[in-house]
């Protein structure tokens, strides 16, 4: 048996004895073949030494149980990494940010403790997943609905403390600012509940949010200051009905008060649907639809100019097919002639711009039947399922990958910033020899910035890997060069992102590292994550 | 000149010297005429030796003078005590919650540095108040609106760090949500950014709230961590138009349906306005209405009976005055087609209730005409006014009084957790021989839970207020046993509320203390705020 970093054998030996009193025999896990499971499957580092390992699991089944566990790793100094289900491939799996650390796992805490109909909220432990949450109220037949990423495998908690987002509409699509209450395992192994469950008998923990005195909550996102043990989560009332309609624009600059209009309408909450963007002229908008181009040679001619695609040529092919340049497709959830009227006054809007198309999407009321759901996008509709997959990594519509990683670099809500980012990016992708749709469009997960999204193909080749490793990090400079930040990422790129927030000689690192120290003076609970690691490894720092 | 608790004359008088050294002889205070202006106009000590009272007061214009003020308070461990405006009249005006503090005014940080129209947001300095945002934005003729509580000379960072609420729609109301990034001086005087602003040349910091890395903003609300400098706040852009209507049922257990109803419609965001609650039977139903009953006799005999108001009687009188038991005012915000269809559909949906009766308002476009405005509640519209002191403490409409203190306890959204606070307060109000309104209903600034809000009037008579103290106490604890705990508190009761927010031996403050040690050490920052006090004075807590 491997022993984790700054662990002794004997006592690294005397803490699984102890974790496994704890938990029982059954739930520590130590044999190479138990701790491939915990491997990145999407691991940059495949095949390399730096790859990122689990020399031991646990899986504890109640709070007591963590709190044990948590404690035993105090007394031994065991660098734990605490994962509720651990599929967020592209942001790092289950595999610890120090390689060696034991991973702490929470799958078998999957109670769903409460769901509430008429309040609307759920209460759930780390290990349940969207599809969990989704069977225990559709077997209900409870009239609420959940807000899930693609794919629908991953932990609700562990989503929203990584700052996920999902696809219906915007007050439930930041998943962090859904979430009502904690219980959090501290790294001490004390145990509280923040807002109103700090009140013994608390009768609104999952209604009001920030409880009395500092909310302390976002401490526990993104972070290694404690173990989320459970969390409330806001829900949606299912809605009368659904529609959506897509605006079409032709002109390179109509983009400008394209993206005006729209960010008043969304600011202005007269849809609340996520907006999706695109090129109707290279792909269909729809998520994934960018990395399905259309192929046609007339615009790879066009998209492949020296310096950039020229607007007045992407212009003319727009019209010459007759599929707009720039596109929006709007959601409106709600009461039949509440969206009708909303799409209609979106249109009008959007006719102050000469040229724009319009077309209505169909009218769904639910719940839907399951030939309806046939061609959605599920998510849209908060049930979770796995077809994702069919894009990206592994599939057959694009260069087939053995994994991917993204970059999501956040860029103001504008069309300049939009313009400035294909540019930069374009040239970026051009000197670093990746492939780069210079005229793509970023994401709208969140109502007042935009996302660019782009996937790094991870590969079984070691040397093809390295080179990324390398572009990827150029990319996240560039980005900063810019004012554009990363939003999250991987384990791989965590310290580079936090040294690219680096206002007043890191203050913020610095602050973190003050609160990390002070809640956490062993340093047990998952080592580097987010660039913050403890006082004895911070030399380490890459 | 008095020394603050803990510091040498000599000390001091050097730390005095050195703040005027920092910021300017004439904006350092110390004359009992001018530290008079910082006391709690509103003060439940008055006249009595625990009044809390400052020692100086120091106003910096400039970060680097705030940095300065604080790390002199450092060397001389000198308690500061930093205010925005420090108007917030009912939960503590300016005056320092440890008596002797000097306070840290903001007043002179008074720069608008952006108003983004087309992103609709602002990054404003503590010292900017409503009135001044409002201003700023009128003059440009910009569309976009601010969401202001009453009354409008309050700071809007300093309300927002109080988690304070104003009057719009929804996501604009929680004051703290709708907050995007920060500038804080820390206890140490270094200086961070969050959110996107910890990057340098950061272009979205008031586009996108949580960074990367732990979100740390929520520890500088309702806390003594820091001194929050520059703050983005999300605007409004302005509506095509408003509507409200109003919903009235005449069952007592009407409630219950009536409620969730209620909660649907929002909760699913067909309407974004703030709902009124009230008794049309006893009072208008618009904020404050309920101070200013209608004072029917008849009503007034049903309301005194022992035990509590019969429902029986209470429909009966309210079927014979033709005024509903209870009501809801609606407001809508966005294009006309749209706010009609939302209220049509609201009026379909509480038709379910048998004789529902149903009122509708005036639909008003914007800008509004001066004439429009003479009767309408002015926050409804993002303008800031001082009317709300036509009612209340120093009115003519209620019992004058010198002054008031909030009691704010949050309950469950559901008609029977408002049945059970209606008795269990009458219960504690009929024991401890205080007013109190027996169908009272609560407020709905948050959209998940109810706050109800009792003012406790501030008399110049000792004797009152000493006994108002211990009821103000008695039910706190009385709202503690049934699960209800208040959201923010006035100085004088900061330690009861902190107090009940007791899980797990007090972990959640045990929590806070461990961060104020390590982000304070030397205690410096708003002692005893929030019910967090510095190492050196914990045991003096009450």
């Amino acid at each position: 048996m491997r022993t984790p970093p700054g662990v002794s054998p004997s006592d690294f030996a005397l803490a699984v004895a102890q974790f496994q009193a704890a938990v029982g025999p059954d739930w520590v896990f130590t044999s190479d073949e138990d701790l491939d499971l915990y491997k990145d499957a999407y691991s940059p580092f495949w095949g390399e030494p730096e790859e990122k390992i689990a020399y031991a699991a646990v899986a504890p089944q109640t709070v007591e149980e963590v709190q044990a566990v948590v404690r035993i790793a105090n007394q031994y100094k065991v660098p734990l990494y605490p994962i509720s289900t651990g599929k967020n491939l592209g942001y790092g799996g289950s595999a610890p940010v120090l390689s060696g650390s034991v991973v702490l796992d929470l799958k078998r805490m999957n109670r769903i403790l409460e769901v509430n109909e008429k309040n609307a909220y759920a209460l759930v432990e780390p290990g349940v997943s969207y599809f969990d949450l989704y069977r225990y109220i559709h077997e209900r037949g409870l009239k609420v609905w959940i807000d899930c990423p693609d794919p629908g495998w991953g932990s609700v908690i562990g989503n929203a403390v990584d700052r996920g987002g999902g696809y219906t509409a915007a007050m439930f699509r930041n998943h962090f600012d859904a979430h009502c209450g904690m219980e959090v395992v501290l790294p001490t192994g004390d145990l509280l509940r923040t807002g109103m469950g700090a009140m013994p008998n608390a009768e609104t923990w999952q209604m009001y949010k920030s409880g009395y005195g500092p909310w302390i909550d976002g401490l526990f996102s993104q972070s290694n200051f404690g173990v989320v043990t459970k969390m409330g989560i806001w829900l949606m009332p299912e809605p009368e009905a659904y529609l959506n309609g897509t605006v079409s624009v032709f002109g390179y600059d109509d983009l400008v008060p394209f993206i005006d209009i729209l960010n008043q309408l969304e600011n202005g909450q007269v849809f609340t649907g996520m907006p999706f963007l695109g090129s109707p002229v290279f792909s269909g908008i729809d998520p994934g639809d960018q990395m399905r181009p259309n192929n046609d040679p007339e615009l790879a001619a066009i998209l492949a100019a020296p310096g950039g695609p020229p607007k007045e040529a992407l212009e003319a092919h727009s019209r010459k097919v007759g599929k707009g340049l720039w596109a929006a497709k709007l959601q409106f959830y709600g009461p039949e002639k509440v969206i009708r009227a909303q799409w209609e006054h979106c249109r009008e809007r959007f006719s102050a711009i000469p040229g724009a198309v319009f077309e209505d999407g169909d009218l769904l009321r639910f719940p839907l039947a399951p030939d309806q759901l046939v061609n959605e996008h599920k998510v849209t509709f908060g049930i979770p399922n796995l077809s994702i997959f069919f894009i990206g990594a592994r599939s057959e519509t694009s260069p087939p990958g053995d994994g991917h990683i993204w970059f999501s670099p956040i860029i103001p809500r504008t069309a300049e910033a939009i313009f400035e980012a294909q540019r930069v990016f374009r040239d970026a992708a051009d000197s670093l020899g990746l492939p780069m749709q210079p005229i793509a469009l970023p994401s709208t997960y969140w109502q007042r910035a935009f996302i660019f999204i782009f996937g790094f193909p991870i590969t079984h080749d070691i040397e093809t890997n390295k080179k990324n490793r390398a572009a990827f990090r150029t990319l996240v400079k560039i980005a900063a060069e810019h004012g554009w930040g990363e939003y999250r990422t991987a384990p791989a790129y965590q310290d580079d992102i936090m040294d690219t927030y680096s206002f007043n000689d890191h203050a913020l690192r610095r602050f973190h590292e003050t609160v990390k120290d002070a809640v956490d003076p062993n340093g047990v609970i998952s080592a580097g994550r987010y660039g913050i690691w403890p006082k004895h490894l911070r030399g380490t720092r890459a």
